[in-house]
């Protein structure tokens, strides 16, 4: 099996480290940004944009492609590469984060894990429960949000899926805890999410692929620390740190200062959803070698472009006709060719070439920052 | 002014000719398809995209842009060409188009000039008139369909507009008759069609444009000699052919009959609109040099793919599991890159990328058709 990791550099300042990721499909140049292709494509983007934009890799969702087109249709195209025709190192999630997304994640009213300080506290859902997902012992029922129709995730069947889908790197499936939920849930769930983690790797038959073990525990201490040391004594190629990062962006970081002591300084380590441009440096600084966020990518469809000053919102009247280019210096193709007047106008006009310019502009920008942040490591300069 | 028409080639056995049309933003090859880039972009492409497909020029709608984001802006970005980066030969259309599908289109129910031979007779729309549009001899008025505001249009204003912004080929202001219009409405129109054309001369300043007259006159046989004569006799540096052309294929090739005695034969002609697959090479038989039209792209975007044998549904079930790609031996980016298995997943998943995709198939299909066209012409074959 092609796969392996290297540390090439490591700050002195810091927990920031540069290294290589090598797959079966390439190599991926750590700290790395994921680009999420969540049905088999980055929204708007081909495979050669990805190429163009200097992207290694990409994650797909295990969820939305078992249901849509189907694993066993991916498996036939010759699995998730030559489906989609990106040819590089790929990533799939397990499952987990679509059990709290349409789980709890729908009961507390959060779409997505993130920094809540303005939710009121988990009393107020006592005696609800989660409505299209069930959690037992040995696995997750699902209601597709397509069609309404059951299907049942085990880790078994989460591995099946994900062997069938074909990626270089998948993950093992867990339950990813809502922000909301209390100590007794969270410590419950998180030795389900052990015991599944076991029975991941007892179901991985193919040895082409990476398995990733995840660190859950929301924002308890003794639970982090309990679910590092086991996910890290298990034999995975990487670890995941998934779940609740607490409420706001210092509590996450404070959750990463307890688990560093006890991950294995030799395996890569995913921020699993979290990949926003004021995160990323902070969090290399903690250790973290991989993240994926579908934030650059979906901002840029509503109409916000990432600048160094912060964003840049397309839709205010001012860049009708202001014709520079949306950051002046940006190297990327939509700035090389296009005005802000230009985006505004697409933008407005519901163009569907917006989409692609804007995604390309944020992409890049998340991806250079990427490069840059492993260029100092490299120099020694955070 | 480096506008000039060379006719290369004609054919022996029909009226087909194969030309080089030159413009100031380089030269187009004719017959050529113009694709449609109605607000200043081809729906889900980019101008780099336009240049791989081997599309020569692009046609954008004065009513559109005059809308929004405004000939001004346009203007102040340096013309059409630049505001879209599209460098290469650009056509504006004059607005007349519109005063059909806001006015009578509208009280006859069809959004476009095209076969309706299950269409009742006039009769049943008499004392009716159209709401959005209101036209007297001086010119239209117009409700925008994006705010309902006013907006009065003049031969004068149209080139005017048209001027600000700056397309290698711009038309004369007209008035294009539904398939439905009677015998007297349509000489009505047809005289102030002909005064607007006399005025749009006059009114043209910019010498770096090539202007075009319309001819109308519907189905009407004097009506159609009568105009083809006038507009052959103003000093035009093209020939536009629009309006009604008739309730049935069948027809529209009479009216291409009707008229050819009277084309001038060294001006290139434009058959406004037309552009399916089906009808090229039977119109460029017929004289024609130029040609647009939204089908092929549309089609693209509802899921109808073109092929050598007709189309194909892309929504259609078994595509799911097709593993092919669109035409064996299709040289498309997408037919060199994506199978039929992984654009009906696209499709279903409602996915932006499936648009641009689709888009390219189609405008290659098309674009292709018309060089091999032209490519028969210069081997004395059609």
């Amino acid at each position: 099996m092609k796969f392996g990791f290297k540390i090439i550099k490591k700050s002195k300042k810091s927990f920031a480290r540069a290294g290589i990721l090598e797959t079966p499909h390439g190599v991926i140049h750590t700290p790395a940004f994921v680009s999420v292709a969540t049905q088999a494509s980055i929204k708007s983007l081909a495979p050669e944009d990805l190429e163009n934009l200097g992207a290694e890799v990409i994650l797909s969702n295990t969820y939305h492609l078992y249901l849509r087109p189907g694993s066993a249709i991916v498996k036939k195209a010759g699995g998730l590469h030559k489906f989609m025709n990106w040819l590089g190192p790929t990533v799939t999630d397990s499952g987990g984060f679509q059990v709290f997304s349409l789980g709890w994640g729908q009961v507390h009213k959060i779409g997505k894990i993130g920094f809540f300080p303005g939710f009121e506290e988990i009393e107020q859902y006592k005696g609800k429960s989660p409505k299209l997902v069930k959690i037992t012992e040995n696995g997750v029922e699902f209601s597709s949000h397509l069609d309404g129709s059951k299907h049942f995730f085990t880790p078994e069947k989460s591995i099946k899926i994900q062997e069938d889908l074909g990626a270089d790197i998948i993950f093992a499936f867990d339950e990813c805890t809502s922000p909301l939920a209390g100590y007794d849930y969270t410590k419950k769930s998180l030795r389900r999410t052990h015991a599944w983690a076991l029975r991941c790797l007892k179901a991985k038959k193919r040895k082409d692929q990476a398995l990733f073990g995840i660190i859950q525990g929301g924002d308890y201490k003794d639970l982090r620390e309990d679910s590092a040391k086991f996910i890290s004594s298990l034999p995975f190629e990487g670890i995941g740190i998934g779940g609740s990062l607490g409420k706001t962006r210092k509590n996450m970081f404070k959750i990463l200062k307890w688990l560093h002591p006890f991950l294995p300084g030799q395996k890569p380590r995913h921020l699993l959803g979290i990949g926003n441009p004021d995160d990323l440096e902070n969090c290399v600084k903690r250790g973290m070698d991989l993240f994926d966020c579908v934030w650059p990518t979906r901002l840029a469809r509503r109409g916000t472009l990432l600048i160094k000053k912060g964003r840049l919102n397309i839709g205010n009247a001012r860049y009708i006709k202001d014709f520079r280019v949306i950051e002046a210096g940006c190297f990327c193709y939509t700035c090389q060719n296009f005005t802000r007047a230009y985006l505004s106008h697409l933008f407005r006009a519901k163009e569907l070439l917006y989409h692609r310019l804007a995604t390309i502009h944020n992409l890049y920008f998340t991806l250079n920052l990427m490069r840059k942040i492993r260029e100092n490591i490299l120099k020694g300069k955070p």
